[in-house]
């Protein structure tokens, strides 16, 4: 059996990256694969619980290190449960961030120490680091005027409005967290590719679709469509 | 400024660790130290939300390692707010359960690697290891049929009842956990003492205390007790 795929996307509030992170599943399914979705910090019912505790306004402080536990704690959870077995059984799977978050959010812009960081990672993720890395790059002032139009738009259930602590912070924290995702698809250029996330949607979606093309090749299965 | 003391009380349930950490903090006050008493899973705002979750019977399963990582979170936040100042401040510092506890019932009781649990107590606790660890040892039987008695007599506040998962299992698990608890004080005997909990409160809080004098001599006040 082919072992799965594992794409990763990340990057800014108001990239877009969920949304290509739906629209490449759509595509890669279109050509008969089988692919798994998901996000972090959640995609496990203990993950989405640690997510609500994190992302809860009435959250008590705590420092990066107390929070990088808390999101290996979830992805450890996510790995077990829902990653590892989708890749064992040759599946794809597509996450919405990934421990690239952590090491912006918390090592390169909340000030954890970068030793700590590689620990964690090297302790829970060890392995399965994803082959591919698909960085939505986006101008923080137009990612928070996204992030603020999504906000005030049709209900977005429990994460919505208000409850999303991240999404509050200024521009120039946006722009620390820009220069970190940058700086990781910079010393990683054989995972990581950035890609335009100003674009309309469609232009997006073809750019990742080039770069998953491009690094998986015939495994996409686009050189032979499915005439059925 | 003399540095303070860090005294944690490990144990099973219904041992009566949590009684003979007060009674000792009171005979200390009594003798006119400055003494902070606080617990794990908790001790900050923040932790005691980390231990809500932990302990609210609809968490979602989880495993060891996911558990150990949330302690480990708990405790980050509970050092650098709580002990590590106090201890800085001269204060003498007692935590009903603390690292013994997640070695007990993650690692002897629950499979977590040991290079796991070593790496997160050397990463996260370091240097702020406690001078003196009062193991109130019980056997698991009578422990149970204690705590089984507390819990059907008054409220004890949002803890309680049927809300402690860890409590409801079953006695070869807390036998388990008893010789965990044993296990770490016989490879520490310079930092550990097992104390007979199965005797009347006023005799194991008599051990404590010649635990405790004997450990800190001449620094307990005992031996020039205040005359004003």
């Amino acid at each position: 059996m082919t072992p799965g795929k594992f794409i990763t996307f990340e990057g800014g509030e108001g990239s877009g990256k969920s949304t290509q992170a739906r629209l490449l599943a759509e595509r890669l399914r279109g050509l008969g694969h089988d692919v798994v979705v998901t996000r972090e910090p959640g995609g496990t019912p203990f993950a989405e619980q640690v997510r609500q505790l994190l992302l809860a306004p009435d959250t008590a402080p705590h420092g990066p290190v107390s929070e990088a536990l808390m999101f290996y704690a979830a992805r450890a959870d996510h790995l077990e449960k829902v990653i590892r077995p989708a890749l064992a059984a040759g599946r794809w799977v597509i996450c919405d961030r990934f421990s690239d978050s952590t090491d912006v959010y918390q090592s390169h812009a909340g000030g954890l120490d970068r030793a700590m960081f590689d620990m964690l990672e090297h302790a829970i993720v060890a392995a399965t680091r994803p082959s591919l890395t698909l960085v939505i790059d986006i101008d923080a002032r137009l990612g928070q005027e996204r992030a603020t139009a999504r906000r005030g738009s049709a209900s977005r259930g429990s994460d919505s409005a208000a409850a999303d602590a991240y999404e509050r912070r200024d521009i120039v924290y946006h722009e620390t967290l820009r220069r970190g995702f940058l700086a990781i698809a910079e010393a990683e250029p054989q995972r990581c590719l950035v890609i335009d996330g100003a674009k309309p949607i469609d232009n997006v979606a073809a750019a990742v679709w080039a770069g998953v093309s491009e690094r998986f090749g015939a495994d996409t299965g686009a050189a032979a469509p499915r005439t059925d």
